[in-house]
């Protein structure tokens, strides 16, 4: 607990005279005021985020998390629970979608087993320099019977998320030679059946109706619907977990890649770093780690607003807007890899572009 | 005129064998079929645009056509028109928005000279190489006391826009060494005064009252903004324009800029390359071309949906739906070219990713 600790009490305000800075150097270059709307106040919250009013996005970083749900055996999801696995290989192998968009926006992927029903470790694969293996335990255990996992477990997941950071930026630091060596870090979720802890979570902390934060997940049919919203009720009705604390939440609802998530999202706004939030499991695991730390909120930018129906209810609950609408309800990390690319653009005009002075262009009328 | 006549009679439907092939591939990739949403339907669409089941975006092009507006005169923008050209010069600088985020996304840019109202090419930036001079004129006349340009005009304005592209597939296919040696187009804008002529346009093309398709440009004051909606409205009532001759459109309210945009555009269609529009004034752009050859629609990516408030109509009449929704308003192609880059991963994600088959995945329940 004492890790979680020190990193919930590093989690400051944004730096507001970066931001101001960062606005006022916006105003001076040659293009009309706020005419790139998002981008501009995207590069200012970064600006914010790392201190740097002039910040720049390089190192870019996607983490995966893995892990299974002990709820599947109710028939959560039209795929089987040895799909987790197969698609963590896949990503290893690099044929899966995020590590395409990765390299499309040249992030580096680090995979990370929490919670994989299967040993992971034992195989060829994961000897992979971008495998990390803090497995805390071989999938929850099934909701809708009790809690998905003890409460140390709860914690230990978010400090395994939190241990992945942290060694990502020391390593990366070290290469680079800079303090911290990632600039820019995406997080994303995989674990068959995990949209039905999810909407459990998103229900509970939101006080949204089940009905209204329930999809259909990789593709459930209208039997298989019913039956998930009625799991979700009976995980709710059995674990009351205990409103305002987020471990307990997670503990009793929630699944070990979840919790890794959040302790990804809390470590990265410790050390300043933007973190780009995928779809709705991560936006889950940005509810927890906004149940523990609300300040960590301004670190996180919401990649796109998924399929999933309970993401915009998320999304309302923490005041973010999604940058990107494209109908995606993948995970992985894919819809933040898309995002992370918008940044990149955002902070490349606030660094880039040239001041009206020094390209000799006459401002607006109105504005002189 | 024969060579427009030659584009627009070159312009086919979509290749629907290349579209089935690359949705069936679509369909063997792992992950959950239609889980990554606009990304797929994009690949698809590319496929048949291209004629090729899994088509490759590499070589990436923004044209940004400049050109200036008589209607100027009306004070119908925030900024002076002697700024056209202060921002040409920036973009052969590289210090303007479109060059930064080109550079972003890996894209070149060619910036041409429809109709600035000085001289560009007597300039040394001009001699860059990024640079074309296809002048028509110093300038459109002023629409609300007649038209902005003669018949004959306005097919030049189009037809210097086809031999702006073509000039560059042949230069990019000699470098390449290829055929084709531009795989996607962005089109974009620089031209003070030019959101009035195409809201003109607009209105008159979509049947939309003015008040809807008008809105603030660059930055106007209530009061100038109601001027500009009286002058395109004079406009309108001065020039009575043909329905259904997009060239008497063009030489009625137009722009040298937008008659080039609308080239390119056809061009683009005309030798299987798609097209990525940018906001309002290529939109317009994207209307004309319609109005010439109905089926260019299919080549026609809309990349974002712009602030100005008209931006939607159009999309609405060529029955787009735009990639992104960041509040943009600048145009010069910078929305084109985030749009590019979303075609791109769409592409890669067809052409890279690992299918069921090769990974060891297994499918859904449900498909099998």
């Amino acid at each position: 607990m004492s890790r979680l600790k020190e990193v919930l009490e590093r989690i400051g305000p944004l730096d507001r005279a970066a931001m101001e800075s960062a606005r006022a150097r916006q105003a001076t270059l040659t293009k009309p005021q706020g005419s790139l709307g998002v981008l501009e106040d995207l590069s200012v919250r970064v600006a914010g985020i790392t201190g740097n009013p002039a910040p720049e996005v390089k190192e870019k970083l996607i983490v995966t998390v893995a892990g299974d749900h002990g709820v599947a055996e109710e028939g959560v999801s039209a795929f089987p629970s040895e799909v987790t696995l197969q698609m963590l290989y896949n990503f290893l192998n690099g044929g899966a979608a995020i590590n395409v968009l990765a390299r499309h926006v040249g992030a580096r992927v680090v995979v990370v087993d929490l919670g994989v029903a299967a040993e992971v470790a034992a195989n060829a694969a994961a000897d992979a320099e971008n495998f990390v293996d803090k497995k805390v335990g071989y999938g929850t255990a099934n909701i809708s019977k009790g809690p998905a996992m003890t409460y140390e477990d709860a914690v230990r997941s978010v400090e395994a998320g939190i241990e992945v950071l942290e060694r990502e930026l020391e390593n990366a630091g070290q290469r680079r030679g800079v303090g911290t060596g990632v600039d820019i870090v995406g997080v994303g979720d995989m674990g068959i059946g995990n949209t039905t802890p999810s909407s459990a979570v998103v229900a509970f902390v939101t006080g949204e109706p089940v009905e209204k934060v329930t999809g259909r997940g990789t593709g459930l049919d209208n039997e298989g619907f019913a039956a998930k919203i009625k799991t979700i009720k009976k995980a709710l009705a059995v674990n009351k977990p205990t409103r305002g604390d987020g471990i307990d939440i997670l503990a009793k609802l929630g699944g070990f890649e979840i919790g890794g998530m959040a302790g990804v999202m809390l470590a990265g706004a410790a050390h300043r770093i933007p973190v780009v939030v995928d779809g709705f499991i991560s936006g889950a695991a940005a509810l927890l780690a906004y149940e523990l730390c609300p300040p960590v909120r301004d670190y996180l930018v919401a990649s796109h607003l998924s399929v999933e129906s309970g993401h915009r209810a998320i999304l309302e609950h923490l005041r973010l807007e999604p940058l990107l609408d494209l109908n995606l309800r993948l995970g992985e990390g894919t819809g933040a890899t898309l995002g992370i690319s918008v940044v990149e653009a955002a902070c490349k005009i606030l660094r880039e572009m040239a001041t009206f002075a020094e390209a000799g262009v006459s401002e607006s009328e109105k504005v002189r």
